[in-house]
């Protein structure tokens, strides 16, 4: 042996499935970096960022978190977390090869491990509450997914889109003359699900429909072409009398390989003031895979299932899209309606959203320090409707005081992102609190007090008041 | 005397005054046609048009009603009435001539008897609900009328109206100019005051303001000139960046001699889709008085406030309005907010309205009779967003049925007009019934349940849930 050097401490190994058990201050918190192991329970109270956003890495990989945080990226961090090692990782561990064949989701891309998900085949999943209001732009990473259908595999040479209907003529464009031949356009929109909040409504009366908490919602920075630039290229009017749709179809197939399809008014798809584009970048980098790659429709201020990903056909047609999901789903009913009475044809096609908001923080079930409360949560609204004011009640909607409204004022009927606001409150220790908030537009829209006049069979549209019951401790 | 002849049977003399003090069935229900008075209490149950209408004009002439609704032009309908003759109207009877010294609302003109009166000085009425939704139109005489000041008296010879403001060239038109350099539009719309169903707000906590009932609301076909097409004719640019404003000025002014005023966004005013009028007509004739003759603003989608009458200046100016109106009321707080702490700066001017719907049929307290009950009412919401679905219930808001809309879809996003609605439901003797409407706009967006929540110092955007009580006897 070398003289001088101590033997490097030999470590227990595990797997990652062993590191996988342990969640929770119950369970002890372990996490990995590299192929070490650390127990980093006693930290997890220390942490500056809050303990519930490091128990979202409990069991898994810290890197995936590290990356959106770049304050991690610091020799202290390291030389802290190296005081909590308690094992390696068997040197086995790889992660596992999908089984390919027969399984259509097999080429779906991997997702961040803080995703919360409510379907993996077809993938979809939202960001935890704890991180969906930290930043006004959501990371790509954590951006909400939402398919229908497996992700597509495009091969950003060979794509063409193509633009074609009566009125104009047929356009087939590779990614770089939509590159280069239409000026890039810019605009932050939120984009929300229709089923956003559809828990809380499947708590009145059970919903079809994937199990979205608050988190189906959005907001990015997207770069593209613009629809309305496009389409006057390829010779369509400005304007256009009657119904008419400008239809959107993706790459991605069901196993009769019909694609995912929607549509939007003409009027909007063609209005200078509406911003819909033909986006490649989200938060300055390329789309990624779960969100379009290479390129997808923003409909700023509509429901987010008119914003197609993948998509390969633009076409402008004297009715609404043919889709199944233009027809036959994402649309709203009265709460006497049910799957023996529904019929579809009676109610529009959701395309502006109504008002809505939620609390981000603290989250149901908190024990909440005494002292200075700060509650946290986003408001947005549909049709680029300003969020003129959020109000927040302590004591379940019978006082109500004003939250601080966070950014700047957008452009008149151009607000297509949602805000976020805070409000501070002195609490006292053994109250029982019941946190609400409802946001007004710039209509003066608002949102209804209570779920179950608004339910309906699918559960969308779900946008009564936010409500978080909480305790206060000493 | 002459042979065969009978003698004219001599009728007792009465006053106005005391046929106006039988006004119900327990004091007897007298009406004046001509200068003969008739006691119709006994023909009140047998009215083909309902008891409600004809008790509308007890205790006073019938004729204004007639004027509305012309089945009674025919001779069976006098010969009937003669039936009930009890007297004649005394000869030195005559309208009471106003004292026109001092008062600055002595010059106002003459209204209907049906209206009902919340303010005579400035005169504000909104029609009764029994009427207000018997007709798609309201007729002129009922439009509800919200006079801020008194009723200017306009020759139309020689009315200028001025258009100027930085970006165009100033403008004095003459109505003949009006009328004749720009086409004529007509755009069916309704105007709702914010203040519409006031009232009810009040009982959760007094409010400042008129007392409206439901019925601050009314629908014209208007006809006139474009605002846009007047703007581009003075130079004025179809886009303009920034918050510039549309502001108009009232010929009706203070005892300082400050007119009414109030503006709209730049956008609005120019938009072809927004179709903004300078009006000279309504529903076929010249504007009556009360409406602001010769010329108003029609600012479809928006708050009554913005549809300036007897508008002498429109002004493009870079800020909105400086008028009180636009600036210092009409404008929606939070519950908290009360006169001691209330900054008119820290809320938005009421544009565009939320989602409304209420009643007309039955009234509150009403006994209905048993059998099929059929509930009748309105709805509408703002920025042309099309009513799509009325619920109702007859529990109080527990289950719903879905209502049947009246009238033809209108064009997308220019659903400027309301929707007149009916349910039938089967009813038991001896129920007690609270019967709640609530609407659903385009954008889906909904009425909030309660009133509570949305209170607000000047009662204004009173949109919740209309609850109308009532019992069903045998």
């Amino acid at each position: 042996a070398p003289s001088g050097a101590p033997p490097a401490p030999r470590y227990p190994r595990y797997t990652r499935e062993e590191v996988g058990r342990h969640r929770s201050p119950q369970d002890r918190v372990w996490v990995t970096h590299g192929t070490e192991v650390f127990d980093v329970t006693d930290f997890v109270e220390l942490h500056p960022g809050g303990a519930d956003k490091l128990l979202l890495a409990a069991g898994g990989p810290l890197e995936p978190f590290w990356a959106l945080y770049a304050v991690h990226n610091q020799p202290h961090v390291l030389e802290l977390l190296r005081e909590y090692k308690v094992g390696e990782l068997s040197p086995e561990e790889a992660p596992p090869a999908p089984d390919a064949t027969q399984d259509p989701f097999a080429g779906d891309p991997p997702r961040h491990p803080a995703l919360r998900v409510n379907s993996q085949k077809p993938f979809n999943a939202e960001p935890p509450a704890e991180l969906l209001a930290e930043r006004f732009l959501t990371p790509n990473e954590l951006f909400f997914t939402r398919n229908h259908l497996p992700v597509p595999a495009v091969d950003p040479g060979s794509y063409r889109l193509r633009v074609e209907g009566p009125g104009g003529r047929a356009l087939s464009l590779s990614l770089a003359e939509l590159r280069s031949r239409f000026p890039k356009h810019e605009v932050t929109a939120t984009l929300q699900c229709a089923g956003n909040r559809r828990t809380e409504m499947s708590h009145v009366r059970p919903v079809k429909g994937l199990a979205w908490d608050i988190g189906a919602i959005s907001t990015a920075r997207w770069g593209g072409a613009r629809l309305r630039d496009v389409l006057l290229h390829a010779g369509f009017a400005e304007e256009r009398e009657g119904e008419w749709h400008v239809c959107f179809e993706g790459l991605d197939t069901d196993v009769g390989g019909a694609p995912y399809g929607a549509s939007i008014p003409y009027g909007r798809a063609l209005s200078p003031a509406a911003d819909v584009l033909l986006a490649y970048e989200m938060n300055g980098q390329e789309l990624p895979r779960d969100h379009g790659f290479p390129l997808r429709v923003v409909v700023p201020g509509v429901v987010g299932a008119r914003s197609v990903k993948w998509v390969q056909r633009v076409a402008v047609s004297p009715a609404e899209s043919p889709s199944h999901w233009q027809r036959n789903d994402y649309k709203g009913f009265c709460p006497s309606v049910d799957w023996d009475t529904v019929d579809y044809t009676t109610a529009p096609a959701i395309q502006e959203l109504p008002v809505q908001s939620a609390i981000t923080h603290p989250r149901p079930g908190a024990a909440v320090p005494e002292g200075e409360l700060t509650v946290k949560g986003y408001a947005w609204s549909g049709g680029g409707r300003e969020v003129v004011r959020v109000d927040v009640s302590l004591d379940g909607g019978r006082t109500w005081r004003v939250a601080r409204l966070a950014g700047e004022r957008p452009a008149p009927g151009r607000a297509w992102a949602w805000v976020l606001w805070e409000l501070e409150a002195p609490v006292t220790a053994g109250a029982e609190l019941e946190i609400v908030c409802k946001a007004v537009d710039g209509s003066y829209n608002v949102q209804p007090d209570t779920m179950a006049p608004i339910w309906n069979l699918r559960g969308v549209l779900s946008n009564a008041w936010h409500r978080v019951r909480v305790t206060v401790s000493r």
